[in-house]
């Protein structure tokens, strides 16, 4: 069964490629030709590059985006981690599936659908359009051994890489990932520690909303997690079993099944962006697919983004998760594709480009 | 005429109210029954709240935007201040009553008109679609003396105030701020300089991109303006008249008109930043009707939106002006208002609240 898995992630790993280099070329040289000064519209810029790599388009654009949001459990909420209680997950799995979460209102603006994926919700949740890929009835107390097997870890990804050739399949061209599990930040932060090597001191934040008690409680928490597990820093896998959560591998493999078919990806927040670190540390080749949506509110994030090398585009101190950061990057998205598309050249203007 | 024209500045500004408190307290409630952790949605909740003070409803929202892009030319660049010849002005204007420059272009996007206003290009520009309230053929060379006149100064905040108020009366809810002037770098960071009491090596930049040499020589030639005219920093107008713009004083206008008619209006980047500044200088009540859009390239820009106490939303390392960056943060406001006029709340979706 793992063996399976394991050629199964190969498979999906094996078909990401590098972008293309002379369709960014293309569009960078045409960019210039643009009724602008050179690099004057900074990041929209760079990302109708890197959409052009993706793509291999010079004139990039996207018809349909699929924001996936991801639930999962985590046993860890057992050592009062949360601000919130766990039966909120499912609970809020239903809103997301009857449209009344932020998610569901920022993505009909953008025009993206949201697809909610039970992965590892503890109870269960039935729903005629929610995607039922359970893996495990929540992880473990991860603060008393491992989150979940490193099968289960495998697992995760694979059915999130599936999760994304199924909505290519279905007409999708680029994804936002999205998460939902009350607990996650803890986790997260843990997973970014043992891959970065900050202490977790460093990376553990409050959350939606924790006391300066429960915030050094948190830290103490992820420190035992640690300790206690001993996972390998170099061995991605073995870090989302041991620290890590259903929904987090969900998304690593999202992030590489997207790379996989040619589909930018999104990263919405702290969550999203460490199941990203995983994603890149089983496949670097994965990280010129990623797009960094927002630095959110999460005190660790901008040290997560760093370590990834992504550069965020908006800073609206959010702190919601659900995508709701990576769905208001879609309008930056289609912005850059616009500006290629639309602007007119200093020549067919008439305008004295050159500097003087 | 100088008389008329500061009775009728002081009609504007004697017409700007404070925000509706109780509709500003009433959506932070109902911000807080929505089916988040509270202050989750971070700066879309606070626009949310600006939004609510400024229309008076609890659920603004709002239908139709004005862009106005206002032109004008700037004698200073007889110093070699820019890295554009002045031609590209009047130029540029073409580009956008032909909407093909990337304000048209974003602001097409967003469902926002562009108004393009000659307030001082120095040669003469027609257009059926081209506002012409030109007051100046380009402003004098402030290292040599006063750009204008206090009167044109005056006349060019009341022009740009009519404007907002024309656009009212024809359906306008809500404004941004953008402007085309070869140059205009150079008067914003004088203005700013004198209105903070920061020195002009803080504040001056590159615009759209000058070389090293030439930027300490643009520093040199803002020190020259400042000691050759000594404006009053207590004297917005004397400022605005002696290192000034005709754009400047027009969207300082704008900016006061929109708030005397009840209307947002979005800053762009450092020059109206700059107009921002000048209006506030003169109105401080005007300031809650301002909101930050993004931070621009601009060294200084930085400085300038902490000078106003105002949060940007958008990090895009952007440097054209136009309105771009403005334009760009009008799916932010709709997104804040979606957000109170479309998600479930705790009760409707049932799920459970408060904090364990």
């Amino acid at each position: 069964m793992t063996d399976t898995l394991t050629s199964r992630l190969k498979g999906i790993t094996a078909n990401i490629k590098p972008l293309n280099a002379e369709a960014q070329a293309e569009t960078a040289a045409y960019l210039d030709s643009l009724t602008k000064p050179p690099g004057s519209l900074g990041k929209l810029e760079s990302l109708a590059i890197q959409l052009a790599g993706i793509t291999g388009e010079m004139k990039p654009s996207f018809t349909k985006t699929s924001v996936v949001v991801m639930a999962g459990d985590h046993g860890v909420c057992d050592e009062g981690i949360s601000a919130f209680p766990a039966e909120v997950t499912p609970q809020m799995v239903m809103n997301f599936l009857n449209g009344g979460a932020a998610v569901n209102v920022l993505a009909r603006q953008a025009g993206a659908d949201v697809h909610c994926v039970d992965i590892g919700v503890a109870s269960e949740v039935t729903h005629e359009r929610l995607l039922s890929r359970n893996i495990g009835r929540g992880t473990a107390n991860m603060a008393k051994g491992p989150a979940m097997t490193k099968e289960a870890a495998l697992e995760s990804i694979v059915a999130g890489a599936e999760v994304a050739a199924e909505l290519v399949s279905r007409g999708t061209q680029m994804f936002v990932t999205g998460e939902m599990g009350i607990g996650n930040t803890t986790p997260s932060a843990a997973i970014f520690s043992v891959l970065s090597g900050y202490q977790p001191s460093d990376v553990v934040g409050r959350g939606t909303g924790v006391t300066d008690e429960r915030l050094l409680h948190k830290i103490r928490v992820v420190e035992q997690a640690i300790q206690v597990n001993r996972p390998h820093a170099d061995d991605p896998l073995d870090v989302l079993a041991k620290v890590g959560g259903y929904e987090i591998g969900g998304l690593a493999g999202l992030i590489l099944g997207a790379a996989s078919h040619g589909c930018p990806v999104i990263i919405d927040g702290f969550i999203s962006s460490a199941a990203a670190l995983v994603a890149k540390s089983i496949c670097p080749d994965a990280l010129p697919y990623m797009i960094a949506s927002h630095v959110s509110h999460e005190q660790a994030h901008v040290l997560l983004l760093k370590e990834l090398g992504l550069q965020p585009m908006l800073q609206m101190d959010m702190r919601l998760g659900e995508g709701t950061g990576g769905v208001l990057c879609l309008h930056l998205v289609e912005a850059a594709c616009r500006i290629v598309n639309e602007m007119a050249t200093f020549e067919s203007a008439g305008i004295s480009g050159g500097a003087v």
